[in-house]
């Protein structure tokens, strides 16, 4: 068998090594049923202890309030685009979008095929091609807004949004497919979050998402059963056979994450990563030039930058594959390198990207 | 670690046991790339290699002529019956759905959330209790319909349809999820099929549809992007990332499956596993009380039968658990036993029971 390599894809990404060998060892037998718990019915007691723990370790990790409920779905964030005006924007009802990227541009796209003028762009970075977020006196939010939605990390392009928008009561709502879970944070503010679990919680195929009683009530009825967000808080997310396995690797995912002292311990190595990473780029300006401009945005997720050259840029891919790091080619239209350090990238890892970085500029710079 | 049991679960249920192992080895180290197949972008050749052979096995096995495409899709059965409608009952078209059990009136209920009186009923076997399916001369389909929609095996139930409805070349739409592949067939009267794989094809949280070229020009094109067919055979199901890891078991399934000869071998061993349950069923007619009660409907993968009393049903699935057989308990609305025998059942299982069948109708009888 060949090594495990640094994995710096942007997701779907690495996980936890303990939770695969936990996958691997039970992939025959689970739990002494005779069989992989893909094959087990989603009715059965075995299931559902794993499915009920995956949902309590959400709430627990993120010190989610009793009036917060948890939802399993599928079709990615792609489909909550979709989903959340759809259940939100009935009668009338309006939202508000904030543009700090291409996902974010996605959810207002979709708000306006499902419900046309009633979702309204309130703010965006694009005229700076995305290389910081707006600043509060920016957000100007409509007083009859039933959301302002936002996207938490944008993964192209490598900005984090670390205080939220304020929007005087009015409910956030937020694509946190590729951080949810690098830290702690309040969530009392959020109508719904909502994050497609390949970056930082498990495989492909699996949407996390928290919503707000009072949020969910103002829900619409009159949905398709699997795109009513009523009936997965109704019936536990369990009203037609969920993704069973995914939510099993989510499991195994959060049960490691808690056992390494929970999302506390996993901010703080998340800072620790990303104070080694931009030291390195701030230390070398001129040759790590970091494409976003205000360093209070920066990403301690997806950390963008270019070297003098696009030669240079391919050499540095190619040699931090040649020393056992991939996925660090940049977003197709950027160009550049990214580095993608979720929550199962470890300290060790990144101080080893950081190492081949000043070995890259003494031999190249 | 413990014995691997006899897997009768309706779904999800037993994969064939090689497709399982390979899982297992690659779960740490996916083709030499130090990851799992989990953990590696969508967009790298080594998945690609994965969703496009997925894809050109299921052509392959079910013989699908070039005017079909194949999508991968998220979300069930269950949200097939709100995109089937959504795609195809625009600008005033309609429908017919014939009635056999639970999933086709739930098919049609989400027809008539979409579009309402669009989704009409033509023919039904309910006031028989679903013990049959509908006689040719019981179904009247409309001129105008733009498909006619039925389940083609009622995994509740037990009836299987043989012969498919006769529309006068309206499209038939099908939802397979629990016989797709369980053997060849002519899908040229078919504008589309679906099905949920985790019956005969992989995991849950994983679609497997395919759909006739001039049924995909007549889709909808101002729908929300995760709902709309024509996108995923524009983008070959890589609009947005796919549930990878569902997809690399389907892939393992149906590699498995072509290694035994393909669809024709798994048609014959499902014949043969038929003959011999119903044949001890036959043998007992008044022990092993089959529900159906037209023979010619009842399905090679689900078989439904009640034993004289309620003690007795339990008592034979108390028994055959003892003998290491699980899944066996009938639906809840049923009682009863159910024996679901998907591909994965091997013909050896099946004299298993078959045996203990015998063996528990000379105690018990």
């Amino acid at each position: 068998m060949s090594k495990r390599v640094i994995n710096f894809y942007a997701g779907p990404a690495g996980l936890p090594l303990p939770a695969l060998e936990r996958a691997q060892k039970e992939m025959l037998d689970f739990e002494n049923t005779g069989m992989s718990v893909m094959e087990i019915s989603h009715r059965s007691k075995e299931y559902n202890a794993v499915h009920d723990e995956a949902i309590s370790l959400v709430k627990e990790l993120l010190h989610v309030p009793e009036n917060f409920h948890v939802l399993l779905m599928q079709g990615g964030g792609n489909l909550q685009f979709a989903m959340l005006p759809m259940n939100v924007l009935h009668s009338g009802r309006k939202a508000d979008y904030i543009i700090t990227g291409n996902w974010s541009k996605k959810a207002l796209a979709e708000g306006g095929t499902v419900a046309g003028e009633a979702a309204r762009r309130i703010a965006s970075t694009e005229e700076d091609a995305f290389r910081r977020l707006p600043s509060p006196g920016e957000i100007k939010v409509n007083p009859d807004a039933a959301y302002v939605h936002f996207c938490s990390n944008n993964t192209i392009f490598g900005t984090q949004w670390k205080d939220f928008p304020r929007t005087g009561g009015i409910p956030l709502a937020a694509d946190m497919s590729s951080d949810m879970m690098w830290r702690p944070f309040d969530i009392k503010p959020f109508g719904i979050i909502y994050a497609g679990a390949q970056k930082n919680l498990g495989p492909s195929g699996l949407v996390v998402a928290i919503i707000r009683d009072d949020f969910l009530e103002a829900c619409a009825d009159n949905l398709p059963k699997m795109l009513k967000y009523k009936l997965y808080v109704e019936k536990n997310s369990l009203f037609n056979t969920p993704p069973c396995f995914s939510i099993y690797i989510l499991r195994n995912v959060l049960a490691y994450n808690k056992s390494i002292g929970g999302l506390e311990a996993i901010e703080k190595a998340n800072r620790e990563k990303g104070a080694l990473l931009y030291g390195v780029m701030d230390k070398h300006p001129d040759f790590y030039k970091g494409y976003v401009t205000v360093k209070e945005d920066r990403s301690f997720m997806n950390v963008t930058f270019n070297l003098p050259s696009a030669e240079l840029d391919a050499a540095f891919v190619a040699e931090a594959g040649k020393n056992g790091m991939v996925g660090l080619k940049g977003y197709r239209t950027l160009g550049g390198i990214r580095v993608s350090m979720y929550n199962a990238v470890t300290v060790e890892q990144i101080r080893t990207l950081v190492s081949f970085m000043e070995e890259f500029i003494r031999t190249r710079g």
